[in-house]
């Protein structure tokens, strides 16, 4: 395997009772039972509302105080929920703010819609508030991901505050991905919100619907909702009538369930983080969603060599602008965890 | 109701025992049984190849010939399957040829991607060749429908071969949706093929399959089929694995039954096209899909007060670029039909 020819698609899908893969960002525990018990019965067929369907959004929107259900509409996952709004907020040449290490689908989608990416440091994964106001000035629109994926680190609340304050008075778009706002192990979710803010979430990571391809997007925002509407009305029309249904049924479990699925994910975090620390890897403590991301160098070779002699799936962190850093995905029993450790360890030994 | 306002999605999802519903391009007739047949079991819930299942992919490949599973992708419906075709074979400004009337999604989709449209002319429906041997060497590439949407009409055998010929000789991608292709009433299928064609085709209208969204594309140029999976891979990921489970059931059926289905669509189609001439309407005969074409003047106008007087929805011409004709989508059993061609006959004998 060519170090080059590593992309994101290449490992999905690769199974093994000897691979130990740390790879993919989804959960391996699944879904509610209720998500599937609408499908013996099930019997539609026709379009729905380009929107969304009016059960799953008027769920939602009980869910989000102060929102209603014409302020959502569904979407092909997260990712279709972000692609349609970068295209509908920026026109080409328009600046993008990111932070980085950044989500590897950022960089492609803002520059496939003729975007340009404009990076923002962070400090152990935590945003520089002074590199983010000095570039926010030549920012078309601001993304910000909290919890993050790679790093697993959640934005403090003050910034998040400075954030939200210095995007209204400059009347820019804030586009807050929290697919992961259901993951944090250190406090309660903080929701950006605002005139302008436009939520990115999605059903795959709270409830391991990752290949039903249910998100959604919100805002105050009704001209960016209806441009949204109508350019989906031509690019995909309604997404799937069937798994919005599921997922309408999965907002209809008790919330104790997804605490004891957190309370597993916490679990996986605290032996995965200390048993890098005891491989005297540096890494951030993660606080939120479920990877870790310490530093080995020339993370290309590495990711390609141990899963060649080690049959060990890992992220390189090139892909997400860390390119010293390798995601880890903790969304396995701990069993294997403990084995992909040390799989691991004996590799930094064997390359000292 | 303004006029203005009159946009496709008003009408979607409207419904009522009164209103007669020419409108929506979508069978009324169920899919068959085997569609639903999997779904009691079904119990994956993980991410799938952006490309397609396997299965799925297989069976399309052995439907058409010459081609390999590693020709398709599998879409949410047409619609993505258009969408991510001009999104990675044009550039900002580059020209898309097609004919007029178009469907009334090809304009917006152009525009929304930074293209722009290339309009050739037809008579009666059929492609102006003249017209179209001028204006391709403008174009960066072809958009052909055939059967087309709102048109009825196919295209001669001999004007598809100099499409074909022409666009390979200038090295233009073709590509040919066809999500009609077996509901025509004349002939067989004309499947436009070369090196640079992308086929689109859907599951929605073969399989009264609207709601699931799967459509797909395939082409022999694999680095147009890998520059899509890459753009998909980060635009919506994999086509939800569920849907893509029931189009493979669908794949199974006996071509019997889509042919007894053509029978149907075909008396359908006689009834409202001699009911048309009765009542002294100008139109084209449909030779495929699901709709006849009429010229009714002022046809925003016709639209809205047909359905705020009469209960009767259809479709105005101007989203098709034909503003002086109105599109009637005849997927309702023929007593409504009947009932929906009485009311317009009233209409026009109090508005002539």
């Amino acid at each position: 395997m060519d170090e080059k020819e590593i992309i994101p698609s290449t490992f999905i899908g690769i199974q093994g009772k000897d691979i130990i893969s740390f790879g993919s960002g989804q959960p391996d525990l699944p879904p509610p039972s209720e998500v599937f018990s609408c499908l013996p019965t099930y019997n539609s067929f026709k379009y729905g509302p380009i929107a969304g369907q009016d059960n799953l959004r008027q769920a939602l929107a009980e869910q989000n105080k102060g929102f209603d259900k014409d302020n959502f509409v569904i979407t092909n996952g997260a990712s279709e929920a972000l692609d349609l709004t970068l295209r509908v907020i920026g026109k080409p040449g328009d600046k993008i703010l990111i932070h980085e290490p950044y989500y590897y689908s950022y960089k492609p989608l803002i520059e496939l819609n003729h975007l340009k990416p404009l990076i923002v440091k962070t400090n152990e994964g935590k945003i520089d508030v002074q590199d983010f106001e000095e570039k926010v000035h030549d920012a078309s629109a601001v993304l910000i991901n909290s919890p993050c994926n790679p790093t697993g680190r959640i934005q403090d609340i003050d910034t998040l505050k400075i954030i939200e304050k210095t995007t209204q008075d400059l009347k820019l778009p804030l586009i807050s991905d929290e697919v992961y706002k259901d993951l944090i192990y250190e406090r309660e979710n903080y929701a950006l919100s605002g005139p302008q803010v436009i939520t990115v979430n999605s059903f795959s990571k709270t409830f391991s619907m990752c290949g039903f391809r249910v998100g959604y997007l919100f805002s105050n925002d009704l001209s960016i909702v209806e441009k949204v509407i109508g350019l989906k009305s031509h690019a995909s029309m309604n997404t799937n009538i069937l798994s919005q249904e599921m997922a309408f049924h999965a907002t209809t479990i008790p919330r104790k369930i997804i605490e004891d699925q957190v309370a597993i994910w916490k679990k996986r975090r605290d032996v995965i983080y200390k048993g890098m620390l005891d491989l005297g890897l540096e890494l951030w403590k993660p606080e939120g969603a479920f990877y870790v991301f310490p530093a080995i160098k020339n993370s290309m070779k590495f990711v390609r060599d141990i899963f060649e002699e080690y049959k060990v799936i890992t992220y390189p962190g090139d892909w997400f602008g860390a390119p010293n850093r390798v995601r880890f995905s903790y969304a396995l029993d701990i069993e294997k965890i403990e084995e992909g450790l040390e799989r691991v360890g004996k590799y930094l030994k064997e390359n000292v």
